[in-house]
């Protein structure tokens, strides 16, 4: 394994960038098919193509069996395949980062996990998750393979308010990190580009990228959880709000004004059906203290009437929020993710109930759709943002 | 004037389409600067610009003495003035539909408004409206200067839930209007191109190419009045909503459950932030069955508690719905216009405590702007329609 952490890419303009995002995207793609859906002309396209596939980093050649064959020829003497991108040409790692656990996966420059590594974390002071953050990171390192391409750069996930363009987790209330400079603290120590984002809008942009929302004109991914958040894609890209935050569906004042959320706020969304609200309501209302969130799931799927209250009520704000958030922004599909989708038929009900109750006319047409879920996936987000930012040029990829 | 609805543009290409609206909504603006906003190459956008000058719909002579001198020179012989456009090469009608006047307004290709013309209306049946709605379309037209530009088309603007591609009015509440072909009606009786938009929605783009939205990375422009509602500009357009609807901000659930909307549901915002809602809460509360709207005001500002209270209800709910949206979306500005701005005082505190309690982290720096606000504002939109589906070669200016 070769570490050239900043192999460029040979692009110098946008349109350079729009056909590498259109081929990465929408892979196998002619060349006659990127002009048309960029404006581009062909030559245009052609230009841009050639020393990306000088490089290595794109393909004409049919790549295996089930290369399909060009919807449109060039020309007597053109290549007719159409254009892939080179899997192996670079190797990226996403790093996910939980109160409990740390998650690491190797990709290729398809967002493909290659490797992955889980280190649980015996506390969350910035200190000692960067320090296990550069081991996990160093193991993953040593663990690719000979013929993976050269290691680009890092991406790390971390939920809360992240100032990804300065690499800055600003407030993490779940790690209970302020203002921590991961990106540039883990650069130091490892000597290779480090990217850091919310983890639900790495989800996203990885969804857009190469999940779900390939081909679909908006769409949101909804993570309920220990938290619940919303990562929206919208007018060709991922929502990330002026400000930086944006999706914060865990938010919206939609519960009982006498609750008061981890964040400080009064009727946030969290207060009624984050897990930790869902555990607490059940402990409450069974008089059982020492239960733990299995515990709850059990009791509800037995049939304890307070359990499954506890899980009805949620069911009801997430419901409601989505109803919100679908009025608001209007996507064609909603896909539902995160750790609670393990128990998705406990709330399901009340939150298709109090969905159908607050949607505004066709905005209630949205797809609904359940995605399984690993936390390996939001290590691949991590991933996903590394590449998106190397294609595109930015921090710390300029070009 | 001569009536000549179907001149065309001369633009060929998606690259010709974003040339010109780059020289509309950022005008005056150098060729080489359009090349490097949009990536295209200098030669791709002096052939995208040249036969737009040569039939007059763009000019690169200064045109008055407020003419900005051109940042960058293309070079020995070549036109050293920025692009503007021509305001008199074509005309645009724009009406707005409410349940009492019809508004009408004729502009130039900026969207500048030349002439504007009210109606009562005595009724709101479909047949009625859009018989004055001729008339007043007619007046107008022959209302056109001999120096103006051939009326290209004529928009409409109407609350609800509006099926833009196909100019139905689908579903209009305020009007109790259901599947109005009002497009197809309107061309037939007056043989021009008639585009039909959601009022607030044409507001937004009225905004975002001609008004505070240009240079604005994202914002929201919120109406409060006879309804509340929300037009978003984000990620360089506005959001239509996959289904036709979005920004329904009138109906996410924040008010209390036992109070029943106009369109049905419960706990809509309007339910409480209405002009209708306002006013009945102040009969209620004063036993002042007699009392219409002006009156509610005047009791307010003169201290009237019952008729405070109603206002600090609704004052309550819009902080709380513009903390959800910003908490959502993440705009960089937004823009509260509307009738209801006449009334702002009345409401402002509360809504200005509401959204500071439950704007979540960074999200609450989005700036709040109050737009004085008339009617004509409305009818403006739907010209500002009618101008971007027209430069775009939407329907109904297919090319």
């Amino acid at each position: 394994m070769s570490l050239r952490p900043n192999r460029p890419l040979p692009l110098a303009t946008p349109a350079g960038v729009e056909v590498l995002t259109r081929i990465i995207t929408e892979e196998p793609i002619p060349r006659v098919e990127i002009a048309r859906r960029t404006g581009l002309s062909q030559a245009a396209v052609t230009k841009a193509v050639a020393p990306l596939i000088e490089a290595g980093f794109v393909t004409d050649q049919p790549t295996g069996p089930a290369e399909e064959l060009a919807e449109g020829q060039l020309g007597i003497g053109r290549p007719v395949s159409p254009l892939t991108v080179v899997a192996d040409s670079v190797s990226v790692i996403g790093l996910k980062v939980t109160p409990t656990d740390l998650i690491g996966v190797t990709t290729d420059f398809r967002a493909g996990i290659r490797t992955v590594r889980h280190q649980q974390l015996s506390g969350t002071t910035p200190d000692l998750v960067l320090e296990r953050l550069t081991t996990l990171a160093e193991e993953l390192i040593g663990a690719l393979d000979d013929d993976a391409g050269p290691l680009i750069g890092i991406g790390v996930a971390v939920s809360g308010d992240v100032d990804a363009p300065h690499g800055v987790v600003r407030d993490s209330p779940f790690m209970g990190w302020r203002d921590v400079p991961v990106a540039e603290l883990l650069t130091e120590k490892l000597g290779v580009p480090v990217v850091v984002s919310n983890d639900v809008r790495a989800l996203t942009v990885a969804e857009h990228w190469f999940g779900v929302g390939v081909g679909v004109d908006s769409f949101a991914v909804v993570t309920i959880g220990s938290g619940v958040g919303c990562g929206l894609y919208v007018n060709g890209e991922v929502v990330s709000g002026a400000n930086g935050v944006s999706g914060e569906l865990g938010h919206l004042p939609l519960a009982p004004g006498d609750l008061v959320c981890t964040c400080g706020r009064r009727g946030c969304v969290e207060t009624v059906a984050s897990s930790d609200a869902i555990l607490a309501r059940t402990r409450e209302t069974t008089g059982r203290a020492d239960l733990d969130l299995s515990g709850a799931i059990d009791l509800a799927h037995a049939g304890d009437e307070h359990a499954r209250e506890a899980f009805d009520r949620a069911g009801e704000v997430i419901g409601s929020a989505l109803a919100a958030m679908v009025n608001l922004v209007g996507p064609e599909l909603v896909v539902i993710a995160g750790e609670g989708v393990a128990d998705y038929d406990l709330y399901e009900q009340r939150m298709r109930e109090a969905f159908a109750a607050h949607a505004f006319g066709a905005a209630g047409d949205a797809r609904l759709k359940l995605r399984s879920h690993t936390f390996d996936d939001w290590a691949r987000g991590a991933a996903a943002i590394v590449i998106r930012s190397y294609v595109r040029g930015e921090r710390p990829f300029q070009r």
